[in-house]
């Protein structure tokens, strides 16, 4: 049968999502401590690969299991090898259809910046650290010419070798809270580190470096040199994916 | 001069405040920096020696520095070396004969608990995870007993070898947000483990193992094995210490 994993990981000790030899990702931890509770290397299916030292609370995995297993005994197990650092916030039987890589369901991402003077020791792990102003005005003023569909080849390559760089960006927000503000991305799929290099242009528009006006410039040049910087992966979380239900599905 | 730290740090990586040879501590690495700065080692007082495991946003530390430093370098050097563990928040000019540690400001301890069924890897932490519900009800019915003036040598040790357990506890709370717990604390002095060993009481009644009712018995027995456990330290944090102004203490 087809199972669901919602899990929620803190990136900083992973090199990423993705399995690679010798090196400790989630998808390699993850894969080993399911191994050891069905006596079989599963293979897995994300939503997000998430890049090195990117966070998640709502990454969603698929895999298959053999039918009639216990998914709260599998869930209890793995917490047990793996929390509190990776956890599974639930485990659930899906359709049999269902593959959480392949589906078109909204990704949301959140970036989370701290621009206070002096960092805080307890969200240092899960914020960029960039002490002073930004224009909140400027940085919402090119959001809305990023928002929609384009073609982000400027913020990001894709996955596969000649795959399209076109995109549906259908969220792009700019919000402050005190010293922190944070960024929300929503689309059905993202090129790779395209949301970390919207929120690096964003910040260089808030600080001056890059015209707010400037981004459909950005856009049309399908180069990645004429957008801003990277912002770091540390301030980046995958916070929820949204599947529609089964139900509508069949409809 | 006679200089007031106000700092934050994430206790994880350190064994408690005090100074010990060949042990990692808060004050071991602190002195170590400001030596480095002043290029003399410097004796620190602080307003909690908080145990290993126990985290701070608001320790504050007394030292005499050579009159006329540049407190804002100082501030940014110490800051350069140990953020994001440990930051200086403000460095400021205290008054000749103040002593952070000696002073009878009020200090603010806040305990978080996790009651959720899987931990979260964001706040793991700070938090202790006790999956499962307590009786609020219970545990503020308890606290009351034990907030004001009483021997609370049954919840700790005094600092000193002979000292008074007596203390004023001026608050003692209880308060749910969703998932999470928090027990804050307010007294112009705690003993060793005071704090924790109140929380571990709580929270054994909170559960049913220790009656409501019986906190002015176990204040009385003046005796460690009639409180309940000792709740871990990871879950503690010293917020904030009060002292009076410099104008009230002159009048």
């Amino acid at each position: 049968m087809i199972v669901k994993l919602v899990l929620a990981y803190e990136g900083t000790g992973f090199r990423g999502w993705a399995r690679q030899a010798r090196v400790r990702t989630v998808e390699g931890v993850l894969e080993e401590a399911l191994a050891r509770v069905l006596r079989s290397r599963p293979s897995l299916s994300a939503a997000g690969r998430t890049d090195a030292g990117v966070h998640a609370r709502g990454q969603v995995v698929s895999l298959e299991i053999p039918g009639g297993s216990d998914l709260g005994r599998l869930q209890r197990a793995v917490n047990g090898m793996l929390a509190p650092e990776l956890v599974l916030l639930s485990v659930s039987r899906a359709r049999d259809a269902f593959d959480a890589r392949r589906s078109a369901a909204p990704r949301h991402y959140r970036y989370r910046l701290d621009l206070a003077p002096v960092p805080d020791p307890f969200t240092a792990r899960y914020e960029w650290h960039r002490p002073g102003e930004l224009s909140l005005r400027a940085m919402r003023r090119a959001a809305r010419d990023l928002r929609g569909e384009h073609d982000f080849a400027s913020f990001g390559r894709p996955s596969e070798r000649g795959g399209s760089t076109v995109r549906r960006l259908e969220r792009l927000a700019v919000t402050r809270f005190g010293d922190r503000l944070e960024s929300t991305a929503r689309a059905n799929g993202f090129l790779r580190q395209m949301v970390r290099s919207l929120v690096g242009t964003l910040v260089d528009v808030g600080e001056g470096r890059i015209d707010a006006e400037a981004m459909p410039e950005v856009l049309a040049a399908r180069d990645r040199s004429s957008a801003g910087r990277l912002a770091p992966a540390q301030g980046l979380t995958l916070e929820r994916v949204v599947y529609r239900s089964k139900r509508r599905t069949v409809l």
